[in-house]
């Protein structure tokens, strides 16, 4: 094997290597974040695009498929809506898990994509129109109406949509979890099994690309309106779980709750306001999901069956903590929108809800997810979430009642 | 901060640290994968479990919330269903990105446990009832019927499913790619950023966990069909389309495809043979979802609008590719199924068709989409593919008819 550098030192920045003013006020100031590897000299941040599926270009650019020096052509990419600038944007501390000035890269770095540098984007955004079964019915029902415009003659909604890739801010991440941002480094590079050198090596470099999932918002009605404290908005910021997102499984509220959530969104703005829907790739509560499935037997086959009593504890047996979200990260795609205020915040969760009030946005209306669509096994989870915080109109059940809510046995 | 090590040598090599015989005829002799961090001369594998989930454990370690030691509890966690072993977890060149021993870890290496290794599953086996509204259209057409075995009363379908984590035999994987493991390794690492240094300097260590989504199985009928080439088996391997899957988004076939692909394994099952969905976590043909958005920009702000005609151009200029989901890795799962035979491939692709012949497994019919499903937007994507090679019984359009398939334009 021919000689491969193992990481890079402070002492090679180059003179190509662009400096990053976390939190300036304009693009130009804050200066662009270069993680392409086109020209390893340019770049000023650990990690690269894509996230997790930087190991699949990696396959292809080792089987050949790709060319190591292939720029992407990004004409007609840019944005569908303009959003932003908001202050938020420049602010150092209210954004730290993304990159806010990631989506319109050709227009806002134009110089330097002009002096040659590869500069990605790292949010995109675009429009689409969806098509549910359970907003069919909504209409249907004559909940939602077909006003040609939010609502198509199809049953299809009219949607922009944008995706986000995580770009971390390290000493701003490191503030939001009360470590310093050396424990942090060491932690990120130690407990992934020694994934990125840089983390140590670089401690100029101050922006992270984790290769970990991403976000996709979706928002109903003018874009505009979101961040319009005058206009009504609701939101739900919702974790992936895919088991019940696209195969409906009955064991949890996700999907039916998700479906509610778009349904009040699209009334919010067929009403003048908008509707925002986040999408966080956090499987499983970011335990990923053969965590979830081993927790599954684990739960459904112990000794009085699957009770709400139990319910968090056995997550811990297996995983070793209840959750792994850290909701602390997750109101930065809020900010990105200007969000000030969500008039109907469709979740129960107060970890959601404490993290998003934490960091300056108001919260109206806390909206529960309606008695009809909790599947009948998934009245477990829902209980043992009320008692543990989780909000709701009639409160908690007793300790003694939370072992009384049983779910299905694994061969039934 | 205190002392880090950048990466380990194989000089390193502790007695703890177990051989890995890839295709060994037991797990004994195979010996387990340890890739758990609570003993690091215990390690014989690259990575980490958990995939991409790893960051957000390395973020909770250095937050404090989960104890660096902690052990998981694996009681009750086994496989709701025994499976296998089969021929091909024998054969060092049928699997060889996932562990085909990584199910039932605490039975297969009691004897390790009982010495204090710290062996995590890879492979999560549990049941489950799903409910889909497309399965209940069919249920009210009349299509399936309600037996109360798979199909219960409340449209609920009763499934067997398992969630994979990728584990890659570097040899078998290079040797898949037609490179040397050298290339791969070298690859793997420079292209990107710099993950894990260990692919470099422990050339010793052949087993790598990386750090990309993983496969989710689902089964309708018992399990042991699935193997039984005297039974009739019915199988889609479908790879995760967020937009359409969850959100139903109109510019693709995504899951209109995947729900007829359940309703066949249903009737399949049904009638006696069994069904599988494999569900690979590939979002965007493994580009990710921000490439896919800009892509979608492109093809609809391009002159002459969105066209057949030029569907895969598109994605090249954006991605220097037309898709990196390298199918050739693909058929490892259903080997580890012990799939002979697939009688009905609910696909049209080409590049799945020809990698799961290409591994062995025979198949009968070749299923398109019903006409029916394929929404109006999605016929850009749906002629291209025909005319790129894809299996349509009609054949694919000529080249001058192709640029007369137009979508939506961005603002429609």
């Amino acid at each position: 094997m021919s000689h491969v550098v193992l990481t890079s030192h402070p002492s090679q920045i180059f003179v190509k290597s662009l400096p990053i003013l976390w939190g300036a006020k304009t693009p130009q100031e804050r200066g662009p974040v270069v993680a392409s590897l086109t020209d390893l000299t340019a770049r000023n941040a650990i990690g690269v695009h894509g996230g997790a599926y930087s190991v699949y270009r990696a396959l292809a650019t080792s089987a050949g498929r790709l060319q190591n020096e292939f720029k992407p052509d990004l004409t007609n990419t840019a944005p569908a809506e303009p959003i932003g600038p908001f202050d938020s944007w420049r602010n150092p501390e209210k954004i730290v898990a993304i990159d806010p000035w990631g989506s319109n890269v050709y227009a806002d770095f134009k110089d330097y994509f002009d002096k040659g540098y590869d500069i990605r984007p790292s949010i995109a955004v675009t429009k689409a129109h969806i098509y549910m079964p359970e907003i069919r019915e909504a209409i249907e029902a004559g909940r939602i109406k077909q006003d040609g415009k939010i609502v198509g003659k199809k049953f299809d909604v009219a949607v922009t949509k944008m995706a986000f890739e995580p770009v971390w801010h390290l000493p701003g991440i490191a503030k939001r979890f009360g470590i310093t941002e050396g424990e942090l480094r060491k932690g990120l590079f130690q407990h992934t099994g020694g994934m990125f050198p840089e983390l140590i090596t670089r401690p100029d470099l101050k922006v992270f690309l984790p290769p970990i999932g991403g976000m996709t918002a979706y928002v109903f009605g003018p874009v505009e309106n979101v961040a319009d404290i005058k206009k009504e908005l609701t939101c739900r910021v919702h974790d992936e779980c895919n088991g019940s997102d696209v195969f409906g499984s009955d064991i949890c509220t996700c999907r039916p709750y998700l479906a509610h959530g778009i349904e009040e969104s699209i009334k919010t703005a067929q009403a003048g306001g908008s509707g925002l829907i986040v999408y966080f790739r956090k499987e499983g509560r970011a335990l990923g999901e053969v965590t979830k499935f081993l927790v599954y037997n684990a739960r459904k086959r112990q000794e009085g069956g699957d009770t709400a009593a139990q319910y968090f504890h056995r997550t811990e047996c297996v995983a070793g903590v209840q959750d792994m979200r850290f909701q602390q990260i997750m109101p930065d795609v809020l900010h990105w929108f200007g969000v000030k205020r969500i008039d109907n915040f469709i979740s129960m969760s107060d970890m959601k809800y404490d993290a998003i009030v934490g960091s300056g946005i108001q919260i109206g209306k806390r909206v529960p997810i309606p008695d009809g669509l909790i599947p009948d096994d998934a009245k477990v989870e829902m209980e043992a979430k009320k008692a543990a915080g989780y909000f709701s109109p009639e409160g908690a059940k007793k300790s003694e009642d939370l072992k009384k809510v049983k779910g299905r046995g694994l061969n039934e």
